[in-house]
């Protein structure tokens, strides 16, 4: 992705403008009662409900231009709102109404020698920047997330679904003032100058934190140039490595759902690693089940040398997320190689072994240095709504604030509270 | 602070190599056991103490030459180490050897309907970087708290203390090699050049986390131009408010204690917020009592009328830290001007309420967007060794990660991990 320098001139004193209402807006939704948050969401849903005549022919409109101007199937796809979309997009926000408030929660609250108390309590981020792609539905999913956290949210979707992001944005900003609360807690960015990502990157002023959606180009320009915290996902090279004292058949069954449930998810399996004392046994048979699903396999010498149909891994192979029917296996010497293997090609996003021996499942699990580790089960368990989060802004591979699958707590901040009785420092 | 570009050359290569090693450092760190690590801690406590004279020698020719270059009384005492400032250091080793270790704790481990068990495992950040002014003491006390976490750092520490620096270094990396450690996990940066600051300050493939701890403009340099996550804090602006239903006496106290118990730290009250309904009763006694301390009062209209003494406060007054014994007065109509004018020239550090009204307590609990809010309290309170946390790296007015006092807790981050028994996704 390729941007000029900030914007400058007129877009960036509109974008600027949009943030101190945000900000304002911040101090408003952090105020803001559970129940009044909720209404505001059932509001946004009987609303898009009521306007899906309206939102279809706007969305049209936008993939109309965006077919004339050469997009691909699968963006025309993404970009589409249809009838049961926009009724999803409506029973997710009543899904986030009924999710717990975290705000406000307090927690650790011990006495000190002092006399004073001393706790943390949840409170909100304040202002959240989410850039993503051309798709519309992204708009009110992560809009209705930043609400129930009780924060302010500044959308910048891509170019291609303006006109349906802002009929979107018009629904929420709409059902906020029903319930009584600042119409500034969402607002879009209305233009489709990529100069206005550069400017917002810049504006660590108004902007607590900025969540990058999209392709790895994206996600690189925001890591070089935003000047506020990031909470972003780079990309996905799952591994299953299995055991020695792997059980056969939890094996098979773990290592075919991790790569064909779904191909093109980032908790997907990519490179399946075996322990050598088990290659002979295990990599046939499923190098038959993987044939089945038509999944292409690419493998190291010794799996190679055992499995006919794989093709030799290239070096490149280790590291890329194929997003596809393809797998790359390497067989190794045992947990230390495995352990070698990830730290130097994973992502840091999900890994999983799978054993009988306590040992190795503990080492695994301490050593591994990934936003989820798994023993046992299927990397594509690695998901807010299986992790029992309940919603999920996005996956985080950054050590920092949130890690893994982000719900409505990663929205959220915490600061100590002190309550004393008159108490003074000796 | 004025810096080059980037190295390059021979410094920047040498930089990354010691990256390099400091990443590899740090797996040995987080698979140490606890033992192992206070062992490390204990046996640098021995090394410091029985290398005092040879510290003592090194730290005079750091002192001779700053002092030549015309560096200031107060930079040359932070400069010096003394006998006892070396053995406070031992004993802050060993204070910190017996704090509990975070790094392994599980947490929030739950069963899913899916029949997974995921909870959260703490586990360390990676490799810390810190830099810090001309004060030897911290290559100790910021390497002991990195170490106790689990994690590896690199130390850019003040150019004037290099040589105390290296030999402080010395005797850490000796105690980890007695230890079976990998002496990687401390390394200092050992040229004076600047523009290895901003080296490290690209090296985000290696470093997990920034801490800068300097001045204004070196925090402000690192938040500009770090391409890694930063924990920082700004500066503190804190406040008191006596609320329309404080307790005279408990007023009097905090008022006197949050300026005068100390006048350079952070956590010191630098304006005094008083409602209007008590200005008259309480500001003369008060404007006597910091008359006593040597406090100069300036304040606003009203409350120049009420004191004599007290200068009129410029614009500038309300949004200054002073670290020194001077005062901002406002006389405010009540709680909700108190909370504007908080959160319009406040740091986000620490503000406190004086009130025996329970909804006037909740209110500035709730509202007031700072790392420490309290109630009836001096702000002097705000530190981690008053906060039970045992140890304190510093005080972060970010909001993310960790937020106010930091310990062993936030040097480290949680990753999920996930218990199956051959489970997959349906």
């Amino acid at each position: 992705m390729k941007v000029a320098d900030t914007a400058g001139g007129e877009i960036g004193a509109r974008l600027r403008a949009q943030g101190q209402a945000a900000r304002a807006a911040a101090a408003g939704m952090a105020r803001a009662p559970t129940k009044v948050k909720n209404d505001a969401l059932e509001m946004a849903a009987g609303r898009l409900e009521a306007q899906t005549p309206r939102l279809l022919e706007v969305n049209a409109a936008d993939v109309e231009a965006a077919r004339a101007a050469g997009l691909d199937e699968a963006a025309l796809d993404r970009l589409t709102l249809t009838q049961s979309r926009i009724a999803q997009m409506a029973a997710g926000l009543r899904e986030v109404a009924r999710l717990p408030d975290p705000v406000g929660e307090i927690t650790g609250m011990t006495s000190r020698p002092s006399g004073i108390r001393v706790g943390r309590m949840r409170v909100p981020l304040g202002v959240i920047a989410i850039i993503y792609e051309s798709r519309p539905n992204v708009t009110a999913d992560a809009a209705s997330l930043c609400l129930k956290a009780g924060n302010a949210c500044i959308l910048r979707g891509g170019s291609e679904s303006l006109r349906s992001n802002q009929a979107i944005a018009d629904v929420l900003q709409a059902a906020l003032q029903e319930a009584g609360l600042p119409k500034g807690a969402v607002t879009l960015v209305d233009t489709t100058d990529r100069a206005a990502v550069m400017e917002l990157l810049q504006m660590n002023d108004v902007i607590d934190l900025l969540i990058p959606r999209g392709g790895k180009g994206l996600v690189e320009l925001v890591g070089r140039h935003a000047r506020m915290p990031v909470l972003k996902h780079l990309h996905g090279v799952c591994h299953v490595y299995i055991d020695d004292r792997a059980d056969a058949a939890k094996a098979m069954a773990i290592a075919i759902n991790a790569k064909t449930q779904r191909y093109g998810t980032c908790n997907t399996m990519e490179t399946l690693l075996v322990a050598k004392s088990r290659a002979a046994e295990l990599l046939p048979p499923l190098a038959e089940a993987y044939g089945r699903h038509g999944v292409e396999l690419r493998g190291c010498a010794l799996t190679c040398a055992l499995v006919p149909s794989a093709l030799p891994a290239a070096q490149a192979d280790w590291e890329t997320e194929y997003l596809a029917p393809i797998l790359s296996i390497r067989v190794v010497d045992g947990i230390e190689e495995a352990l070698a293997h990830i730290a130097r090609y994973g992502s840091r996003h999900t890994d999983a072994i799978v054993t009988e021996d306590w040992g190795a499942a503990q080492t695994f699990l301490r050593e591994v240095d990934a936003s989820s580790v798994m023993v046992n089960a299927s990397t594509r368990f690695a998901d807010g709504y299986e992790y029992g989060l309940g919603a999920e802004i996005g996956i985080s591979t950054d050590k920092f604030h949130a890690r893994g699958p982000v719900g409505l707590e990663g929205l959220t901040t915490q600061k100590f509270i002190v309550w004393g009785d008159g108490h003074i420092r000796g």
